[in-house]
Parts: structure tokens; C-alpha cells; sequence
């Protein structure tokens, strides 16, 4: 069971001329599930915890897996399971569905910065509780 | 003749199911063709000239007219005129087209702010000198 | 009272270096205003309405007006009022704010297009009568 | 030394407020880089090629990483290398710089399928032949 889900609508103008939502779409799906996240089980918000702890994220590595399209209107849900706390980075797995049918799979690493110097930094402790319940079930 | 001309290549992603640029990719491309026009004109970029001057530009009112629509790798040519050089604004006419038919027309009203303050400031003398080049012939 | 409003968020990819939402995207979220307006009072989705009836259509003019900037992870709602609905073509007013305070207002002309052809054609039946519902109060 | 090399400048609205370009742009920079090849080596467009061939193109799997990031105005390189050309796949790596220096390698995997059923499908041998060009020096 993955650890969060959200869901969206694809919209039409992330929608190609293949009239599937375009490739790039996909990681900004999953970004958009990981704010939503911080926001629901944060007392602040993405930003505001990100600053109160002198940190910001950012993407080291992302593989992806395209199974299927998702097309113009239709709600897919973006899963996401926090698979492994580092020291200074985080492992995620997203699987991106729609009515149970996989249609993307995605593994992202993600890397915390010291906000001033943007080097490496360990996890905050509050980010690291937090994100802990998402583990694998 | 319009003061500036940039051109440009309808990228995929930028087109929609129904097989033509998504309408609002037409404010993107005028304000790349912007961008270009600074980089072009002043001694430094975009971003330099603005700091250096201690201002930013912000866009307070856009009004398009789609004549016809442009299509994925369709190259179209963004011309920019600076129609009218306020105290504090700046109006600049746009004309998009593929190989002389218009696409879209498009005026738009920038504000110079501060940047500490975000209010509205006169436009630095360096910035008024260089864009009144660009007026209408 | 406007008909019909859409409440969005904006998106950490949707916000530019100035921290604010990009002026293009407001024109994307007046566009996905309108495809769940379909959504929820039609008994088809957008694209089904419009091919059963034999029609897409075509934004011909925007004049946007911006007020305020939006930031993200921050609550917008989109206002959407049919102002008139002509023989083939339909106005549209939207104001966008968030906690009441306007951000964007903007005044659109759409225009019904035969799907075979792309020629202008009149608004059929079952979309102008639903459309005629979120009129101005 | 790669074998098709596209330049491009990073758009102000490719970036975020973390002053760089969002993430997933990258999958989009290399999609046009793509087109490019497509548009520079066949006689015909991208699209035509496709269709005269009865096929299309979709991304199978993309993995990426990100080393360092590119900020709004600077111009980057997008290496394209065909690393190898299987039945009905095809492999790419991409290395994105800037100066020189790397900021992100990909490695891409497409797979043809026919335009009617959207069935995988050998790569037709036009296409084979010119792709095979752009193989690993």
C-alpha cells in the first residue's frame, strides 16, 4: 500500500498532439503530490518548512517507466512511498495510475542543500519524523 | 517595420490535442522575444540590467488577438514594437506570424517596479534610452 | 456573483524567479475553469460534448488585466461569467482572487468551429442552453 | 564525442523559484533536441517522417540525473547519442551542458509503434538508416 496518494486531473494544455499529457508531465505530477504532502502533514507549509529549517531539496536522479498514457480530463492518482531516509538524501517511489491501471512508475532521489551555501546537509530531524510514516507498509 | 523581430520553433510539448500551439504559449513567446531584444541590446542580460538598475518588470495588462493558429515545428517570428515609454509604464505592440501572416496581434503594459519594494518606480534612464530604439518607425 | 467557480493551487513549476505565478499560466487556469464547468454540467466530458456535437472551439481574443500576483502553494479561485453568447461566438468574463482579493481579471471571445472544416459554426443547441446558465447575475 | 548537438537558451518561465530550471524541463530540452535531429537529417518535418512511415514515437523509459542546475538566460547543449537501435526500440543517451561542464545525463528509451494501433512496430528502415548515423563515436 503505497504511503500517500494524491489525485489530479489531467489538463488539456499538458496534452500533445498524441493527445496523451506529454512525457515531461509526469515529473512535475509527482512533485506536485510531494508539496501536497509537506502540506497535509506539516504544521507549515512546503516553503515555510524548507526556510525554518534552512534547507531546500532538489532532484538528483529520477527513473522513470512509461506503461501507459493518461489522456485529456482523466483523474489519475500519483502514489508516493518514502523508501529510503539517508543522511542527506531521500528516496522515493511514485507509482502514477489511473483506475488501478499502472500508467507510470517512477524512482527519484532527492537531495537536501543548506539553503545559504546549497551543499549537502543532513535531513532535518522534524523533515526526516515526518517523512518516516511514509515508509513501505 | 517593427522594431524587433525574434524567431522561434513551435516546440511539441507546446502544442495541445488540438494539433496547434496551446493560446496561452503566445504570452511565453512574446516575453522570450523580450528577453532576447535585452540580451541583444543592452551590455548586460536580462536579469543584470534589472538588478544593476534595482528594478524588475511586471506585466499589468495583456490584450491578444488570435487570427490563425501556429502548428508543432511551424518556425514564427515574434516582432516587438515599443509603442508608448511612461513615467512608470511602458507599452509595447506584438505581432506574431509564419512567413508573413499574422497569427497573433497582442499589446501588452509593463510596470516598472522596485525591487526592495515592489512599487511602482520611473524607469531607469539606461532602460528608458535603450527601449525608446524600438519605438514604432 | 459570478456562475461558476474553480478553485486551483498554484503549482512550485507554475511560479518564475520572481517568485509569483507566471503571467501565461493564468490563461491555462481560465482554460481549466471552463473544461470542469463542462465537466460538471454536461453529461459528457468537454471532449465528448464537443464531438458529439460536431465542434471545437477557438479562443479569438484575451485582454487580462493583472492586479496582484499569486504565489505558491496559495488557493486561487476562478470566477468564470458567460457574458453573451453570440450566433458563434461566446464572451466570457473571469476574475481570478484569492481570499477575495482580485489577482486577474479577464475578458475572452471563444469561437465555435466546425470540427471537419475549423470554419466558424453556430453554438449548438445543448451547449448554448447550458452555457446561458452561468450568465451574469 | 556525441553525436548530434542542439543549443538552446533556458527560458524565464522554465524556471522556478529556486532560480533554476524546474526539473522536468529536461525531459522537454531533450525532446526538442530530438526533433532537431529529426528536422536537420530527414527530407521531411519530424511529424511527416512519421507519417509517411505509418509510425510514431513513445517514450518508454527516461532515467536522469541531475548534477548541476541552469539558470534563466544561459545557453545549454543537448548532446543526443543513438546508443543502440533494437527492432522496435530505441536507445538514447543525452548529455545536457553548459560550457562544458555536465549538468544532466539521461538515458532514454523509445519505442515505435504503428499510428494505426498503437501496437509496437519495427523501426522502418528510413528511419533506422539515418539514426544509425548518430551512434556512439
Amino acid at each position: 500500500m503505497p504511503a500517500f496518494t494524491y489525485s489530479l486531473r489531467v489538463r488539456f494544455n499538458e496534452c500533445d498532439p498524441q493527445r496523451v499529457a506529454f512525457n515531461a508531465n509526469y515529473l512535475t505530477y509527482i512533485d506536485i503530490a510531494i508539496t501536497d504532502l509537506y502540506r497535509q502533514h506539516f504544521d507549515d507549509s512546503y516553503a515555510e518548512v524548507m526556510e525554518s529549517n534552512g534547507v531546500d531539496v532538489v532532484v538528483a536522479e529520477a527513473n522513470l517507466k512509461f506503461l501507459a498514457p493518461a489522456r485529456f480530463d482523466e483523474e489519475i492518482e500519483v502514489a508516493i512511498t518514502v523508501e529510503r531516509l539517508g543522511n542527506t538524501s531521500m528516496e522515493v517511489s511514485s507509482l502514477i495510475s489511473r483506475d488501478g491501471e499502472a500508467l507510470v512508475t517512477a524512482e527519484l532521489r532527492y537531495v537536501f542543500v543548506d539553503i545559504a551555501t546549497w551543499e549537502k546537509t543532513p535531513i532535518p530531524a522534524p523533515i526526516r519524523e515526518t517523512m518516516a510514516k511514509f515508509g513501505p507498509a
